[in-house]
């Protein structure tokens, strides 16, 4: 059994962290919530993991601890936000409330950020646009290129991801995908682990099946769609990276900063918001409604040999919030002794402390 | 060699069958121009090949040759339009002028559709958007559920496909893709054939690969990801129908109408068309720079061995309505058949004529 720690106690230390690494009390309040919501939605890679990683940023001079984030440019159905190069979490909470409230006016409101920074997993801000009773659909640019073109060889493009959450009467449904086969985290922790990946992850540099997760810097993700189909994989990658870094402004392809290479460069993060307020449409009670019967006969429907249960998207990851908000966040023993150090090297006190 | 027959001739063919059925002069005229575009485009299976259907089903009653579209619903950002049950193709082509116009005084505009029927290929409405300059996104509920739910039986869902358009300096990047790994048309396409299809395609009712098209009735197609992460595709067919269909008010899951199977029956298709316009962003010419160095990276990347060429999406269908334009639209003699019954009990002359 992997150690727990408590939801409370991981906030609290994050907030430590970046508050002697040098933001603003509030700021790292609000980056460390956001990054205990990732741990306890089961998004390991995008926690109390990432902390040293960003504490390390900071201290390179990569992050603005004191940005202006702000409305650039704003029309009755858009906005465009410049994040001054602020923390991703807060640039984005920012940008997810703009098109929330403009939503509110205007019915359907799309917001594009320039000059953020890694704002952690999609599915946080789909879900701020439901938790107001709205559907919401978020992607961005990835932090670092490690998907090749459908044919190619270079890393040009990230795995970029797309959030859309929908409310339901209940938990709302919450799709939150990399357009990769596998997420490049995932591919990491099969190398740890020594196991051998599934076929169709990866390819070598001859187009070989590759799943050998130690030869993984050798090799290429393979786009959604995998062998069969992965130029429509490669095909969402592109355009989202379009209309998330290209249309604001921000880094895409060539020009994305590998942020885990590279401490002090501008990233200029790009991502895309976009609040629907369902209540432009008709009776918001009835849409839920609507949404909620799809929901239960996808759930009901007959299942395959060995199937137990039909899930919709963000089910297990609401399940999940429920147990580790309940039995704490797992800690592994390398993460401990990766935030131990980083503990002492902060002069705070460690996770369990 | 499959015998050509001219675009131009194309177009006054089903033109001459839709007004023969009893559609008004102008409606015919666009609807059969939208078809011949599917067909330049090589969208084979929504052009001249679908009129008999088409015809078929107006004789049904299943449209209204005399619809009132309208916007029922209105705010700056969006607008939601009721089709009255007419051809599909008229209500989206109402549905993207809308968003257009909307679009250029509030820089996004989100436009829901509900009561309309089959409109053809997705690229159509996402290239009007890009015609005009903007960036486009559109996707629907199918007319057909082919798709369970991940680890199910039940056909609850289509295939519910997407499309984006972008401009560059040049022919727009084009993305229209089904949710599924192969297309329902392919499946029949290779039964049609006698081919054996890839495996990765469909799995049969053990979740067993199933590679016999000719038994691709008791199968099941595999969602965008195949048995690897199919359960991604599932999610982006249930959230795109979600956002097209429950949030406009038209049919979804359980309550979708087989189109091919009964023609009488009102469809209530959904479809959703955004129009993004870059001018709201900043600089458009500037943006369109921005995307042409990115596609021009993605061509020039070093590739695979045996790869001879890289491209973006939309690039192979603009060369073919290049090449189509010039050479003519194929009429395989299974579909001239088709057709010259067609016009023989339309008493219309035939598309040699």
């Amino acid at each position: 059994m992997t150690p727990t720690v408590s939801a409370e106690r991981v906030r609290q230390f994050v907030t430590g962290a970046l508050r002697a690494a040098g933001m603003p009390d509030a700021d790292a309040h609000i980056v460390a919530g956001l990054m205990t919501e990732a741990d306890l939605y089961g998004a390991d890679g995008h926690g109390v993991f990432r902390t040293a990683h960003y504490v390390r940023r900071i201290r390179a001079g990569g992050v603005n601890l004191k940005p202006n984030i702000r409305i650039v440019s704003e029309r009755a159905g858009m906005a465009l936000v410049d994040g001054d190069n602020g923390m991703g979490h807060l640039v984005m909470r920012f940008a997810a409330r703009t098109a929330i409230e403009k939503a509110r006016a205007s019915g359907v409101a799309w917001v594009g950020v320039r000059m953020s920074n890694h704002a952690g997993p999609a599915l946080l801000y789909a879900r701020m646009a439901a938790d107001a009773g709205m559907c919401g659909l978020y992607f961005c640019v990835g932090n670092a290129n490690h998907l090749a073109p459908w044919g190619g060889l270079e890393l040009l493009l990230s795995t970029n991801p797309v959030a859309v959450a929908v409310p339901t009467l209940d938990e709302p449904v919450v799709l939150d995908m990399a357009t990769t086969v596998a997420a490049y985290g995932k591919v990491k922790t099969y190398a740890q682990q020594g196991k051998p990946m599934p076929e169709g992850w990866m390819i070598d540099r001859q187009g070989r099946a590759l799943t050998d997760a130690a030869r993984a810097n050798d090799g290429l993700l393979l786009p959604l769609g995998g062998m069969e189909a992965g130029y429509k994989g490669y095909g969402l990658a592109l355009v989202f990276g379009l209309l998330a870094g290209s249309l604001n402004g921000a880094a895409m392809g060539r020009d994305v900063i590998d942020f885990n290479a590279d401490d002090s460069s501008v990233t200029n993060t790009g991502h895309t918001i976009v609040a629907i307020d369902p209540a432009a449409f008709g009776d918001p009670d009835e849409f839920r409604r609507r949404v909620d019967r799809v929901v239960r006969d996808l759930r009901a429907a007959e299942r395959l040999p060995g199937v137990e249960r039909i899930t919709v998207p963000g089910e297990r990851s609401a399940a999940k919030h429920a147990a580790r908000a309940a039995a704490g966040v797992p800690i592994p023993d390398a993460l401990k002794a990766n935030l131990d150090k980083l503990a002492a090297e902060l002069g705070i006190p460690t996770l369990e402390q």
